[in-house]
């Protein structure tokens, strides 16, 4: 039999070795099982980015096993999951709401006391103690009911995510994530033409803190020229905020969760 | 049948899901695949040192496809091409020089149109839309003409390189590529002992700025104290310049493209 | 016959190519095997981080080949070698104390003359040139008399590494390795109630330039608020501090080898 594929997404980083111990830790258990690192730069503990992630790759990722750690409260009361979803994917992470933009949830286990944990279990490290040697187990083929205790699905945590609404003459939306080119993905889920943001229009952003700058509508970055503003609809269907070869980040003063009118003059 | 291995080389950084969901899709289409990351560290948009990367590796890496994402006119005009060189070679990228340092080009197609590409496709984010899922169904067996449309090879993007040159005393190089250590490859080609540049002799380094430097000319970095310049011929059989435990392009002041004269004292 | 796994670590970075180019080359020799990237943000040229790291993982590990590059020396007089240790884990790279702290060691060889070596040798990416093909030949099958000549084991450079000792009212222990979150390990190797550190203390800690900071000993970063030291026992079972939501590195002002003076009240 094949093993299931992992993906595999973290807050560890690269500059140090626990995203390769864990590797280590899967490889020991279920050799044959490829590992598709998602990536390992979520901002330090930041379980709502790493959510976001998790919801936007998912249609381009294998149905597997999907390793998640984002874990501020690691060795506190938080508790260890693994899960399925609705369309067979196994997921395995804390229980802080990282994995909880993945689909609705069909059966779930707590793994706390998984007969597969790493003894002795580190205060500060279940990525490699619990989680990885978890979904290697399942990649191996084991069922959920194998690795962890029976719980109630519907008390599984969950996020909350900003909402945007219309107003007279415009969208008050949110910045939902900021990648590292600058990009600011936004709170805004329908296509461009539906809210009459045509190509090519000119929009006004006001920040905040009560800025404001205008900004060319387009669809790629390539429709403006070299430090001009784009909003554009981003590869995971969203309204987004460019500037070309520069940071929308920082020429709008955005950070997660900010508030930003867009007023179609 | 065994998949072809895939290596992967684009400017998407590790810190965003870019590079992961580019594996997800290969993974999808064609899990037996092996990829190997050449580099995702290329610096933002420079299409050029992706080239030089590309070139410099190639004789090191497995007969195969060879997936290559810097990408700076994404969405806009620039052609997306497959192509076949010399030695069998299967190459996937935008046509805009990053392809071009890889050998004779025997066989090229456009992929904009490809049958394999993921619906709907979007405007910013193609590594993922149309180039992976071209190379992971070359990878799995198909030949170019079934993932594209035949094009002319001639008329493919190139780029212009820097030509150093003799001259009394010395030699006129430009700075080539500069590695995160700092060390700068010079566009020379041949070996030390070609120019008169003797293993431990002094020479003088005049910068475009008109500083003058000394350099020992040496083979390994151990060959010079901590802190001191080394010119060196380096792994890739180019002249290049170092500090050790240091930055050469800093100490001295340069950049991709910047001249430099060597003079033999 | 599967091929034997293959860990790699170095501090190569992943910004630049080189690491990917060692993949190729062991791709090309032996394409089943399968890589395990341990990590390649070792500190530039710090062959005892290197060495830490190595020691700290090798439990979570696949038996195997075990390739590691932190090498200041390349190209000088320093041995290249690969060797077994006792429980049959092969090990590849400079002879610079990288490698000694993996276990005793049964049998060496000197691989600077390897046949397998890639010629031409580069004198600055022995990487490339001479350990990733030797382990892509160990993992292959061949045996360590295949790839190199023999040595006697007594002579491999090791590494000193600092003592910690116990005092009136305390340890003297020393930082060890800082993680690039600015966690400070310690060496000082024994659980946490071996001495007298109880859960939920204060201890006084007395860095070097005397300045005095008190911690709560704790198991896990949730044990104290956000930007409060905590001293606990890390995931390699070693005393180490934390700031929660911060860096103890800076905090303290400890860079490795600094002393620090733990005070029991």
């Amino acid at each position: 039999m094949t093993a299931r594929p992992i993906t595999f997404l973290s807050d560890y980083g690269l500059e140090d070795h626990f995203v390769g111990v864990c590797h280590g830790v899967i490889a020991r258990i279920c050799p044959e099982a490829r590992v598709i690192d998602l990536t390992h730069g979520v901002p330090r503990h930041d379980v709502r980015a790493g959510a976001l992630i998790l919801r936007a790759a998912l249609r381009y990722l294998p149905v597997g096993v999907h390793l998640a750690v984002v874990d501020p409260g690691v060795g506190g009361a938080r508790r260890a999951i693994a899960l399925r979803t609705e369309d067979g994917r196994l997921c395995v992470g804390p229980d802080n709401g990282l994995l909880s933009l993945m689909g609705s949830v069909t059966e779930a286990v707590t793994v706390e006391d998984s007969p597969f944990r790493l003894e002795p279990v580190s205060a500060t490290f279940h990525g490699r103690d619990l989680f990885a040697p978890v979904a290697a187990h399942l990649a191996a083929g084991l069922a959920l009911s194998d690795v962890g205790t029976p719980c109630d699905p519907a008390e599984l945590v969950t996020l909350e995510l900003p909402i945007a609404r219309r107003v007279a003459g415009g969208i008050i939306a949110h910045a939902l994530y900021v990648d590292h080119f600058g990009n600011v993905q936004l709170n805004v889920g329908r296509r461009i033409e539906d809210h009459q943001l045509a190509l090519g229009r000119e929009v006004e952003l006001r920040t905040r803190s009560g800025r404001v700058l205008s900004s060319r509508v387009g669809r790629a970055f390539s429709d403006v020229p070299s430090g001009e503003l784009l909003l554009y609809e981003d590869s995971d269907g969203l309204l987004a905020l460019a500037v070309r070869d520069g940071s929308a980040a920082e020429r709008l003063d955005l950070a997660v969760d900010d508030e930003l009118q867009i007023r179609l003059p």
